[in-house]
């Protein structure tokens, strides 16, 4: 059963835990290393086990079959250019090879954006996947159906406001993020339209062929997990059937799940699923939607589509060891 | 000092707990009554005093120099005619007079709309004053300067994104707004552009002239107290200084805060004051604006704005009772 | 597989509820219905499924292997009994069986207490089962191996204070229980000793001998799941190895961790497992220990300790369906 | 009227900008220095002002009536020192001064403790006071009337099981304090009976001639403000009027409320009240009361206290600035 080696770079922020206790769970993976800089020698607890930190230098990269880099942004690259010449596969969650980060292999070869359900294929048969960013994961399947029907009027603005827990804001010990900050709190941040997953949904729009100004704001949640994106967009034509276009691209993905009600972060949290829901805008002169998109940020916006991109790429089948 | 006598109807949500006790605090004002459908006879601790509820028809009405109206929407508007009649000044925190909602005073005539930065002089010398909603004041005030001055795109649509903290919702038991539903939950609400608050500020905006579509749509999120908007507009040409139409219309308003750095929730609560900032969308072909405003749901957005509007009409100081 | 039939009377509550989700993960159990008190015809989503509540007296009992009772207080015992006569086993989560509430069945028989770690040969074998409360699962347990070596101190007090997260008072919708209400709040509740669990701690510690006062604090707090009891005692000597009574007693248990460092809710919640440390008390006179014990009160305080029951019940292996 | 001029020391924890707060509030204190390690030149907003933190080196002491030390413990006593030098009277919330702490001044004198209600008289005297713990405030103050009267079962055990907001572990980016490490979690913390606070309150206690073991259990709430203390106590008989000592003892004071129903958090946060409920416990054999004692930590608890204790020793009235 537990026939497949993975190891887990950087597993000592949030997205680097769920990953190993997705792979603890996992029914076809083995954990055998989980690196943490600065912590070599301590343990977490992941299950029943007690998982114990090495040094990144002392990962033994060439026992695995597949290794996950939840490094930072930067750091990423060189330990991913070392997983594969150790010949294991290699998920990379940071954004060093994500569209629109000019980012590339030591080949200059470029790696297949792993948003699964856009990319299932191309995923399927790579080495290396670049695994998207949280919030361009919500958004970029919300707008999708959209993309591709080109329903978008050509330069409209789309504005997203997009919500996420504080464990998007990683596991570092800033004040601003502590509990007594936190609690009773909501803000925007990164005011501006400059966001770093701005230029990886645009690069990815692009493209597609969409001209539109994507305007993304993000705030932050006092919640520990889960991302909503509200998105307003004006169409090229009123649509009878505004779920339709949702409907036709999306209506047998496993991990999508398309609802009459509007998500909440409740439903989806602990999950790999991304819940959508659209409803027409009353009250408007021009044709226009509102989309909603709810998923959990460490799940399907991180750790949970890193290990759908993993069986894929290691011939399992797509859904194990995730929840839906 | 205390010479002017107020009472409260509807004094047992969020809004008239509030009221009563800004009331309690203010120099000038004295409470003599607060009168709570169907607990007649319980008390509310207020400050250091407690206060009995007495029911509505057993307020004296007619001994108060002002009226705090906190009653239902439809209800309220019979107690407004009754509390004019016995002689008393009025302020209606119902959506019964507002703008859009279609209702008026028994001799026809209209209510004063009591956003105060926008209609001070009318307020001064009004019998009756329709209380904004809390959406509608964060809001409008937002985009008042851009209006004014005619910068907004015309016939763009204007998306605002807002989230609200519970108390909004009212002190029902609904079994949706458990703690145990809200913690760590976030979701939209009323979804599709038909909001109550949109009607208000459809015609708040229509009266000034703009020709916009507003496509608002409300969150509820788990914290009690605190609403902040995000609103993206397309103006008609760029702006050198972005916050410059807000500094020239709002420069001198003592509740009005204009701010560098993105306002927070906990800026505002407790306060009643609107913190406003202005960031220009980067990487976007049109030239469009990101707005975030904050403040208090219950205070600028419910009591403390009434008593703003109370202090004028009592031709009282208008910060009086209030804290910035 | 999944051969066993089982249904769940009062579903819509959050015990309920988390039976319904159990039952449904349990790979050899299968629920056929779910009954709710005037939510008949309403859906709740249970992992990928809809299920409709059905009224009570519509529920097929005899189609039944094991019947769960969620039912409130004082309802519950007649369904334990058309239950039992329609032919299905039961496992009864309100207080109506429980030892200290004077309740029996019709044929005047008792049924065994189930709290399933010092009961379990009782609870294999028998046709109904009265599941504890959730307090005095956490506390019990933690006093056991004490009670079991007569170590307690005779006469001694023993104070209890306890924290319940939220979900502990129901899904009733109370005022009182409103998010804006409970967030940034903690009080206890019960005060004076005579909370309705406190019979039943005491009418099992004197079955088991100890002779002491007992003096139960519960507390609200604002979490959603979890409890934790914190308890001192004092000892007839002192104990060189402060743990060891309890890890002879209960070294085995799969439920039962013993913990060297104090436990937190977020290392039991979502899991059927108790986690329980002890201190020696330092700068005392007397021998004094404080121990800590913490568990989900959704799980372990309801239904994942009436699942563990329901397996033995059954014949299945104990562990199954429910997370350690 | 702001004819007092007064500095903080160590301005940029939680205590101390309470403290800063409440001198820019008060209505005969000027606040003419705040002192910040490591982040001179910063500015925090107090009201409508900012205020720059200076370096503790750079503040002058010689112009400052009175000074508040928030230095952390070990640091402060130093700097209590060269205050007083420099003709300022002081205020040390630190726990250097405090009894069971082995701190003296220079000249071998001890300070008075301010534990307001029970040194009222030292305090207006002195130059120099030591501020209590804030679970030292909740605690002895509800012991104090069973002390004063030699009600408590000598030889006792006193357990108390207190709960604090995470404030109370002030304002350090430790990563155990994140928002999503915090929310909806509970833990005990300092276990085993010899937390900091337990020498300063043994002391006290031995002062006023009790003999008992105290044994404190102190927990971290998923709040940012607020204490709750619980606190089980054995008597030497039995009492009619279970609240009476209470009431003989602290009837008048201003910051002391004696209530029938049990206090919670939400009734003192942000005022410098303590409010004690007292019941007995029912089904003891031993004549048993539960006392519930509740209190903000940062005002009462910390600075509020202190600006009690600093109007004393100005000369002023003792509730200025103050809220009850």
């Amino acid at each position: 059963m537990h026939n497949l080696s993975v190891g887990v770079l950087g597993a000592s922020g949030y997205a680097g835990r769920e990953l190993c206790q997705l792979v603890e769970a996992h029914p076809s993976l083995h954990l055998i290393f989980a690196t943490a800089h600065g912590q070599r020698g301590q343990s977490l607890r992941i299950g029943k086990k007690n998982l114990t930190f090495v040094a990144t230098e002392d990962a033994p990269l060439d026992q695995a079959d597949l290794i996950f880099s939840a490094l930072p942004h930067g750091a990423s690259l060189e330990w991913v250019e070392r997983a594969r010449a150790a010949g294991a596969k290699v998920v990379d969650l940071s954004s060093d090879l994500r569209p629109g980060n000019n980012g590339h292999l030591a080949d200059g070869a470029c790696a297949p954006y792993g948003l699964t359900e856009l990319y299932r294929d191309k995923v399927r048969g790579a080495d290396i996947v670049a695994n998207p960013g949280c919030y361009p994961t919500a958004i970029l399947l919300a707008l999708h159906p959209l993309v591709e029907k080109k329903l978008l009027e050509p330069q409209s603005t789309i504005p997203v406001s997009a919500a996420s827990g504080v464990t998007g804001a990683g596991f570092t010990p800033r004040p601003d993020l502590l509990f007594a900050e936190i609690s009773e709190d909501f803000r925007a941040y990164g005011v501006g339209n400059n966001h770093r997953h701005l230029l990886e949904m645009n690069a990815e729009l692009k493209i597609r062929g969409a001209e539109n100004d994507l305007v993304f704001t993000p705030h932050l949640l006092p919640v520990a997990r889960g991302i909503l994106a509200t998105i307003v967009v004006r169409l090229t034509h009123d649509l009878d059937d505004p779920l339709g276009p949702w409907r036709e691209t999306f209506g047998e993905e496993p991990f999508i799940q398309l609802t009459e009600t509007t998500p909440a972060l409740r439903d989806v949290v602990r999950t790999n699923s991304v819940r959508i829901s659209v409803a027409k805008a009353a009250n408007t002169t021009a044709p226009t939607l509102i989309i909603t998109s709810a998923m959990d940020n460490l799940t399907k916006g991180a750790a949970g589509q890193a290990l759908q991109n993993a069986n894929l790429m290691l011939g399992l089948e797509e859904q194990l060891g995730l929840a839906a």
